[in-house]
């Protein structure tokens, strides 16, 4: 546990991967991954544990060679399940910066059986290298959750998991009459669009129920995160908060503070999912995104499936 | 996996200590513990996987003696974090009997890692003996979830842990005027005090924001669950659920069949909880409740914390 209310000059969540070899070469490690406990307490600075106080920081290696910080954020007034875990974070936030797999992940705690989970979503899951910071070497994922139960439960072996590429088909319902005769505004346009692309990538695998969320800020700046699912169906990340991640790795959450709320900059937020889904994420993105931004706009974009042109 | 669509005469959720050793006796058997993977083919029929299909069953043996069943629950409409696993369900069960400690369970599946997470609230958790149907024999949870994260990174040695006896002071705010003119019919006052006793009873060290939910049938019949708190907050079960749980083992949900919806008979439902919580159960139940019972009627009673009388 660390807290650390001095906040950073500025928040940096991905590090490339020349800079991650310059960083290497200067601290005179054999291995890039051999870097990441040292990034832990950085990641840890910029976490928003509104609730709990307690700052977790997670740092992850991807086969690209970038770096990439994670945090856990929690929101107040709704309940627990809301929250993301730091080692969610750094997976979204790969996602977010097309990264197709991890390798290793330094964190500040023990991962909690709800991480352990997240993560065996990812292709090889078992031999991601974890290490807690003062506690020792790496050990891979297959070490902290023996016998898990995870994708290959429940999938053929050529559907893509969490980080791979996705392409689910979908387009946009039928406008409404009233919809084209008003005409949308430019700002829920390109707030349309950015749902849409996110629902196309996003990890749906048991529900068929793929969905993308996206915010914008005052300045009008648009942020988008994919849903991901997972084959034990609580763990997974809704789309809401793998659009926040997107705000925060984007810098627009600067304002808050180390353990202020994280969407006061956020005017308006689009959900894109298909019309009577058997996981709808509209009502919970409703109730999430009026405690973080109780002021923002909200409006569902509704899209349905269609067949693969190939 | 097993689907199994006949429908028993009789769901049975909880087995008497005397009937489960006049059951061991019957089967030659060692060990009552020996019993409850005979046990789980029964529990996964009782299984309601609305949105998997996938039927999950959970056999727990409390320190008892009484043996309890689980099962998986789903949600159709909502998120998948709404889902209850069997193994929340059996804890949530033996904890709806005054149950103090469970200390075997037999299982379908591997454990998934945010049920492993959920075990870890129980006190000396790490000793709970767990064996997956047709995978050998038992093994304790220290195996499946091996360097935990748990009450203990949190909370002082004294604190009452999942299933131990609660008291959480909370008495009923101030009535409004309004409301004493018009007076609470019958059924309204019956759900407040269960919610209220419920709430007394939850589990919530962490937030400290206790809560509980009572649920109405069509025949006047009350059915009530407390909040149930993880130390890693998102596995957390919460009290929308722990009252379907109570609901569902006092055998009120019969008419639905296997893969039928769970709350068609429930006419009303009361939240019992704090104004202003960190943590508020109130727009998440209206939403998992719009979407297992839309036409029951719903309200909040709010509770404060009294301090305690000694
Ligand atoms: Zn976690
Ligand atoms: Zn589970």
């Amino acid at each position: 546990m660390a807290q650390n209310p001095v906040k950073p000059t500025a928040e940096i969540y991905v590090i490339e991967s020349d800079e991650a070899e310059r960083m290497r070469r200067e601290m005179n490690l054999t291995a890039v991954s051999d870097l990441l406990p040292a990034l832990v307490p950085t990641a840890q600075r910029m976490a928003r544990p509104q609730i709990s106080r307690y700052h977790v920081g997670a740092v992850a290696l991807g086969s690209s060679g970038r770096i990439y910080l994670g945090v856990n954020v929690e929101f107040p007034g709704v309940p627990l399940h809301h929250s993301i875990h730091a080692e969610q974070f750094v997976v979204t936030n790969a996602a977010l910066h097309g990264e197709r797999s991890i390798q290793f992940i330094a964190v500040s705690d023990f991962p909690c059986g709800h991480c352990r989970q997240f993560l065996q979503e990812i292709r090889s899951a078992s031999q991601i290298q974890i290490q807690v910071t003062g506690q020792g070497e790496y050990r891979p994922l297959s070490y902290f959750l023996p016998n898990p139960f995870g994708p290959s439960d429940l999938l053929k072996e050529d559907v893509p998991l969490l980080l791979e590429s996705h392409c689910n088909y979908l387009i946009e319902e039928g406008e409404k009459e009233e919809e084209i005769c008003k005409g949308l505004g430019e700002m829920e346009e390109r707030l349309r669009a950015a749902a849409l692309m996110a629902a196309r990538e996003a990890h749906a695998p048991y529900s068929g129920c793929p969905s993308g969320f996206a915010l914008a800020d005052g300045k009008g700046r648009v942020y988008a995160g994919a849903y991901m699912e997972s084959a034990a169906y609580n763990p997974s990340l809704g789309p809401v908060q793998a659009a926040i991640v997107a705000y925060m790795v984007a810098g627009g959450s600067r304002g808050g503070g180390g353990e202020g709320g994280v969407g006061e900059g956020l005017v308006a937020a689009v959900l894109a999912e298909k019309e009577h889904a058997a996981v709808s994420q509209e009502t919970t993105a409703r109730v999430l995104l009026a405690a973080v931004a109780p002021k923002a706009r909200f409006s569902v974009y509704r899209v349905r499936s269609s067949t693969s042109p190939w």
